[in-house]
């Protein structure tokens, strides 16, 4: 069952066409209902969804049953696709999904009568294809597939379309709420470029005649606000992973050995010096009382919303000063560190790569509009400075962090040899050596090789060359990893569950205009939120790895 | 001077820091600039502009100099990058931002006292920058450079960065400009969410003591709105080629030969079929007068807009609908056509295709909202239904030419042996036969090859065995590609030179409201245009090529 594919690009061109399509009809839809004025309805988005929904799960369901059946379809499997921690934070995903999709249906048959019945079917629908596509990835996150090609990317690309359609529905819902919830504590609803759709803000607030009035029906809006950005994180997490199986379709893998390098799991944290982890807890839990207090006092009465402000400024700014020293002194150790660069072709890094570098764009932007509203602005003050220093140290935290993890991800493994201290002098001296051996080698003429353009000979000749590494600077960068997780772990939480410093300070609202601010802060804050959680995984990996 | 370069993804990584945070900077200074209330002036954009073209001269200069002294810093020049007819769209375009630029000078002198030197020092600068960039891209496109990599990549991005600054100033300017002659026309400034800026407007349109009234500065003021698409373009056809570069620092070319296939340049126009071209002129012709028409009848007191509308969309329906099926015939045609892919690697083709991709996401994101517009909205008349198919064919258009022009430049080159016309049975066997023995080859175990990854050989290997083209269908496709090159200008020269149908029609105003369907149509349309450019300078190189 060999490849017979001519020409690789042709396939993906078609079905990136048909996801670039799909999606920017749903778009389409999507940011339409999300406006006042617009004559698209919120059943129309729920409509289009839940259609995508029951195609995607049917085209599944075909695809398990057809490589379940069909013994040659997949010969190779990429060892680097679906690690455990992926494939395990989307099914707690995917199971807070599930209860918030109890928690719709449940909300929305509390007024059944008023309500037009694909409200409750989409939840349904939802639940449905949640288990489906988590079972799928499960399974099948490794798989290189090599029968019906173009089907199969086709059905993929169609798979992540739907889910990407899924986010911006969510992003976009939040965004309407929260814009709803600014709208009516200031009561000026004029300016209000995003303010909601009526009848969707009519449910929510209770505005029409089926108002959410019994209190179990409060319980499950509740619940929907909170379970939100899990069921978003659902969607990008599955989105990664059916980018990469798309990747793999039809990839040849000529040697399956020594790339899935295992790690050792028996000593956990046996091998840090515990001052990351002790100290990234102490920070954690520190994080977890200023946010409530935070909370408290920017939604309580009276004017503490400046002390609230300052108290939250004050404990990011040591934060996020600590995180960059931290990764700083990581990509210190690593100009020490004279393991060999793993240049192998690897799709999921690759990936990862691109989504940290992405995902930080969101929070590097709200950063710049913020110093720019800070410097230009007239009125300086303590909050306008604390606002400045937060917001250089984020760009300074985003790029420091960044450039560690982007490192650790592309450092050799390990090597055969266990990690014992080695005689320091002649290992430097031994990789000098190979590393100019490595580099006047590709000069000679080579022989022809033909199809695979990934060439995975080098990596495994500089995996025999690995120096073993030196003990204490392994520990210190496990130290690093565990201390920026749990860093990473408390910057999530505050803006998912509500954070929005950006409102509560006046400083950016004054400068830009709400509309203005509020567009910018929607659309790069959920690029924001992303960064974290892709951050903790790719710490967690590198974690494992150094 | 072999490179020593261990780890090639970070040196990347560092350059691609650097432009993200110096674009996101420009960028929020050039869309702060552009708002109403926000308090950043354009004196502080031209600031910002005039710096960072003040440093990349001096740096294009500083590399100049640097390369002249040292002979060994560019041993190899990649023959893809920098094509003959991308370099003449260079100097064309940047003798035209000259023009421009004289005219500001002489816009922004006619009322000298009330100006900020800035603004006369800017266009001055940008002329200066101009000179040195066109001299650069001329002189070192082709460069695969191997000295000082990480300086020459910041400095490239650098540039590139530039050039995108001052592509999204214009935009950005000829959005306002739109905006407020909108706003002028229809009386009703109140609802503007991109009203212009008082004292850019002011400036503009004569509001402010000191005003455009001399018969010359008239003239200048013109000028400038018609030259702007061209430095717009400058812009854009400068950043491609100094992402090529910047792709091509530091890459190892095991051979030089064989890979340039200079085109025969004896019979231009003698090797097609005349119908393409003659067609192409008929359409060419035809569509500069219904633009003419168009603009004269929709500027024009009375209401015969709607019948300027009903020529304009059915000129392009019949335009768009011949370019689909001729790029769908030219896709036919490969069908047919067995030349072997083409699978080496090119940084040059993988751009174009996904700049041809990219660009036409910005008229499909127009296309869609349009059809949304059109199908939900209630009044369904004539033009509601002609608008329909405009917005459906320009999908199909854009998708089916995408589809032909990446398919064209993925083909082999031609072969060494001339184009008679050969036997057929045996060619066809002869390929087969190829074909089959191509695939069974990358299975055995090669060599290893270490350091360049990009495999030079299986394409020679491919050239040697590729079947020379029965000459008929080497005519149609060059009249094919000849029809599209002329219906993509003619399709960029109206909306390039001010034919706003968007606006003109109703439908959409009303359906999203004045201020969203301005932001969607002046984000995306300028993507919409550059696709044209694209398109154009493509199928000169698939005309050349096929």
């Amino acid at each position: 069952a060999g490849p017979r594919e001519v020409w690789k690009k042709g396939g993906r061109l078609l079905s990136v066409l048909l996801a670039v399509n799909v999606l920017l009809l749903a778009c389409t839809l999507v940011s339409g209902g999300a406006f006042n004025k617009v004559a698209v309805y919120d059943t129309d988005v729920f409509a289009l969804l839940t259609a995508m929904m029951l195609l995607a799960a049917l085209w599944i369901a075909f695809y398990l049953l057809r490589t379940s059946r069909c013994r040659g379809a997949v010969p190779h499997r990429d060892a680097h696709a679906g690690p455990i921690w992926l494939r395990g934070g989307l099914v707690l995903f995917g199971i807070c999904t599930l209860i918030l999709d109890v928690f719709k249906t449940g909300y929305y048959s509390s007024f059944f009568e008023c309500q037009s019945a694909i409200k409750i079917l989409h939840p349904i629908i939802q639940a449905l294809f949640v288990i489906v596509q988590t079972y799928f990835l499960w399974v099948s996150a490794k798989d290189c597939i090599h029968t019906h090609l173009d089907l199969t990317r086709c059905g993929l690309m169609f798979t992540l379309t739907t889910n990407l359609a899924i986010w911006m529905a969510a992003v976009v819902d939040e965004s309407v709420h929260q814009a709803h919830s600014y709208s009516s504590s200031a009561n000026t609803t004029s300016h209000t470029r995003l303010a909601p759709d009526l009848g969707r803000a009519g449910s929510a607030a209770g505005g029409d005649p089926c108002s959410c009035s019994t209190a179990l029906c409060q319980v499950f809006q509740q619940g929907c606000f909170y379970l939100h950005p899990f069921n978003i994180e659902y969607s990008l997490f599955a989105s990664t992973m059916l980018y990469v199986m798309w990747k793999n379709v039809g990839r040849l893998l000529v040697s399956a050995h020594g790339h899935g390098h295992t790690p050792s799991r028996v000593s956990v944290f046996r091998e840090t010096f515990f001052a990351g982890p002790i100290l990234g807890l102490m920070l954690f839990v520190v994080g977890l009382a200023v946010f409530i207090i935070y909370e408290v006092q920017v939604s309580g009465e009276g004017g503490r919303t400046r002390q609230a402000l300052v108290t939250y400024y004050s404990f990011n700014i040591v934060c996020l000063g600590l995180m960059t020293l931290v990764s700083l002194s990581g990509s210190v150790i690593y100009r020490f560190d004279r393991r060999a660069m793993d240049q192998h072709k690897n799709p999921t890094r690759t990936l990862d790569v691109a989504l940290l570098m992405g995902a930080a764009l969101g929070q590097y932007a709200i950063s710049y509009y913020s110093i720019v509203a800070v410097v230009v602005g007239t009125p300086r003050d303590l909050l306008g400075a604390l606002n400045l220093a937060y917001s250089l140290l984020m760009i300074a935290q985003h790029t420091f962090q960044n450039v560690f993890i982007i490192e650790s991800l592309h450092r050799g493994p390990p090597g055969a040899t266990p990690h014992k201290t080695p005689p320091k002098e002649p290992c430097q001296g031994l990789t000098f050596a190979n590393l100019d051996a490595l580099h006047v080698l590709p000069a000679c003429p080579s022989t022809p090789r033909l199809g695979s353009p990934n060439s995975e000979t080098p990596q495994e000749a500089m995996a025999i060359i690995s120096v073993p590494r030196c003990h204490w600077r392994r520990r210190c960068l496990k130290d690093i990893s565990l201390f920026l997780l749990l860093c990473n772990i408390i910057l999530w939480i505050m803006p998912a569950f509500g954070a929005r410093p950006h409102f509560s300070n006046t400083v950016e609202v004054d400068f830009y205009g709400y509309s203005l601010w509020a567009a910018i802060v929607n659309i790069c804050l959920p690029f924001g939120i992303f960064y974290r959680m892709h951050a903790v995984s790719s710490l967690l990996e590198v974690y494992v790895l150094s």
